[in-house]
């Protein structure tokens, strides 16, 4: 359930160790934090240790802009990475996009009915063929076409403007291009992809055909953040549906399309509330 | 993960209240326990806390014949309800069967494999049928019939062999008779049914004949704790397969029964590992 | 797969018998047309046929006009019902909708990415929260109050425009009044509505809070033709997600309303493609 | 739904034409064949045309040993490639198996409860481990050591005692060793395999080690015929199951063991009613 009082949500990993749970809870509670929700999990193979922890800001002890400094005492000898979030501080969205508009339709309807908490920044395209649908909502559309000769010049000014409109996520709702390793960089674990498989099967161009020539009976969508080896990121979310041999491509095209804004919308909710960790190219979500 | 070492496990129910996961923590913590699992939940409309800490008991400061009046100071104050369980104590476990024997197939190869941690006590059954099948596997069997005039007398030798055998748990596969009250009493959050369909939708007699004729798209299963309203207890697990007008009723029973097994052996596998509350006529399970 | 070609589809009907499927195909052979699709399906327990057949129209030996003529000789013996469709000839459709917005987005991106062969005619509200999302569409919008005294004149303004657009068929996107008699009784069988929980379980209101109070671990959503039986008409299509004791209400609703989005569709998708047939309140759907 | 009188079943492919399916229901028609389900399939990209007729065989015209003479006139000028089945007779199945016995268990359920209209013929292993198991079902079990060095000998010690018994089909129950191309020639399509995981991801070994290091969100297995390259024939089933970072390996295999037992029941299901078609490496499986 969301709170509907401002929280603070403190993300940490480090090793394994004993009485970290009670280290971790009794700083909350000992600065006159409620704690309204601790997930926590012990990867026992990797010996790591990942929590999410959630406290009412009201009647907290100490102003927010202390937290590095006074919980350095907790963290440092327990070699505790971390980072704290606002509830009521909105993440700002980009997304990109190509021809196909199915996810943008969807992120466009949650985005106006309200049902994450973000900003929605600008919508990013390599065709202009959105635009009407976009600045219909009020919002930024810019179109870069995007061609080999001049795809890095053309990343240089994307970048520019996710930099400008101070972006802290990007959605790629079906953006068809690959991105460069230094985009990928600029935005470490902030670039979220809607792969139209269910990973790893059937990686890379033409999922739904290469998924019907090997006559799958389940087809699926996975969210991943991007990292640099396309379709390799860390999965978040997947999901999947049956199909027979009755469906064509067609159909698995139009079948996939529902399972892609599922998939993809259930990533971005969990992001934008900061429930996902990741580490090892894995991902640990406080769903 | 199943841990390897012999550990306690501890279940919590209790007020939700500032500071209760921190004096949890440190309880085990302070006393050189170290916590391998700690799940906790707050209801926020109950305004109730739950929570399950798992620890390793090499090492821990007192024996747990200590632990309620160790534990005391924690618990009063905070009006805790607790329950404590030994990952190495085996649960007894009883099944009660009729005709239909896909379940209690399917609990004996498990139980032969050593899927489950717990020890087979006897097998009871208002029908001869399976004694072959349960004597082959050196377990007990028992033949009470059931009817009308006699069922107190048949539910008081039932309640006499499953109290000599000492039994933690029941677990009814596909056990075709109600239970009266004296019965379920006996074995309060003890006794485990699966209904074969998706409660609280077809309850009663004949579920899958009644879903056919609603014409369902999907058919399910469900497992629950037996209270004194039929198919109404605490409801554990469900799932559900997906039917179309193709399927009769013969093929709804067949569908079935798989489901039946799955989603009775789930239920089985979190009760004997300790990961149910029961609060509210409502599960929480920590899977 | 969708055919490209202008095609013919016939629905049929009938107390099964021998030679049936033979004599409908051979009557489309033998005026040369090319059967693209055949489903059948006999209701062994009910001694009844139903069969969808659909035919390029290209070459076909007689125009459709004179089908009902020309079929008559094979229909009458045989005790046939039928209905006959052409691929080209796009239903109009209307939606009526209250506060909940989420179908309603979805309806519209669909159509305005032609996704279905429909004509979306018009939309009517008992509010006026979204007249200007439907506007900017470019779709008329009807904001009909609708209140208890005044209801039977409510829908009669309603069954006016309806009938003025020349409407096809009806889909109740998350429409919050019961319509009445008179009008299930103008539109039978061409009423599609979605509820919002896996029926027959939490029929009526507040489903969401009715399953999450009897604690189910599987919520669904159900789409289902209007009968003038409040939620008992015959059911088109359902599909789930599985929940835990984590979600509270406010989470059973957010998910559920993807679930809803997507079986409407799926519903709108097989009747305007014409895939089902209805029968002693269930569906055949040839899907 | 399973018919009670003896029927013929007939699996028919050949190009797709014209008034194919009015030739073949005329055919069994005219020959006072009453049918009772008919599925067919036109694959449009392929131009290929198939088809399962099953007909009640009391009253047919001819006795079935004619069928070949008398169905050439049709067959012949349509390319149609068919197989004949009859419904009363009982298909012999051996299994294959190595150390994991879950899905040995869930056969041996479902032989002796007459869930399948099979004879079980043999259980052969490379292992020793079941001989108790499958004995005291009364069933023959060989054990054929297989190693590097002695492999071709140990098949071909196999295959005899696979011809002697006469079997029809091969079901490899987790059977660890990868056949050679003679084993696999010997037996065309009629080998099916399970395979812990969601084809095509994960082939060959430890693919529950490799899902869980991917980091997927689902895992699933596949029931397929085998061909000579390992994990790449045409797949009859697959199912799947939603998996969380929680899960360890030791979790993946425990639920994906629920997974394999149902998934090769179905395959199994399928194959024995002549529901499973192969074509281009795919399956079309009239369930």
């Amino acid at each position: 359930m969301t709170p509907s009082q401002p929280t603070a949500i403190l993300l940490v990993s480090c090793p394994d160790q004993r009485g970290i749970v009670a280290a971790l809870s009794a700083f909350i509670t000992q600065h006159n934090g409620n704690i309204i929700a601790l997930d926590q999990y012990v990867d026992s193979e990797e010996s790591a240790f990942f929590a999410r922890m959630e406290w009412e800001l009201d009647g907290f002890a100490f102003p927010l802009e202390q937290f590095a400094a006074r919980f350095e005492p907790v963290a440092r000898p327990r070699r505790i990475e971390w980072r704290l979030h606002l509830s009521d501080r909105r993440l700002r969205m980009a997304v990109m996009v190509s021809r196909q508009a199915h996810c943008l339709y969807d992120i466009l309807a949650r985005w106006e009915s309200g049902e994450w908490p973000i900003e929605l920044s600008l919508v990013l395209s390599n065709h202009d063929d959105h635009r009407g649908l976009v600045e219909r909502h009020g919002l930024p559309f810019h179109h870069i076409p995007v061609e080999a000769a001049t795809k890095a010049e053309a990343e240089d000014r994307q970048i520019a403007l996710l930099k400008q409109a101070n972006v802290d996520f990007i959605v790629l709702a079906r953006y068809m291009q690959i991105l460069g390793p230094s985009f990928v960089q600029t935005f470490p674990m902030r670039i979220l992809n809607i792969h139209h498989s269910f990973l790893p099967a059937f990686a890379g161009a033409h999922p739904y055909r290469a998924a019907h020539d090997r006559g799958v009976k389940i087809i699926g969508a996975t969210a991943h953040f991007v990292t640099e080896k396309l379709d390799e990121g860390p999965i978040i979310e997947q999901d999947v549906i049956r199909v027979s041999h009755r469906q064509g491509v067609d159909d698995l095209v139009r079948l996939g399309r529902d399972l892609e804004k599922i998939v993809l919308s259930r990533a971005i909710y969990w992001h934008v509330h900061h429930r996902i960790l990741v580490y090892k190219n894995r991902t640990v979500v406080f769903s």
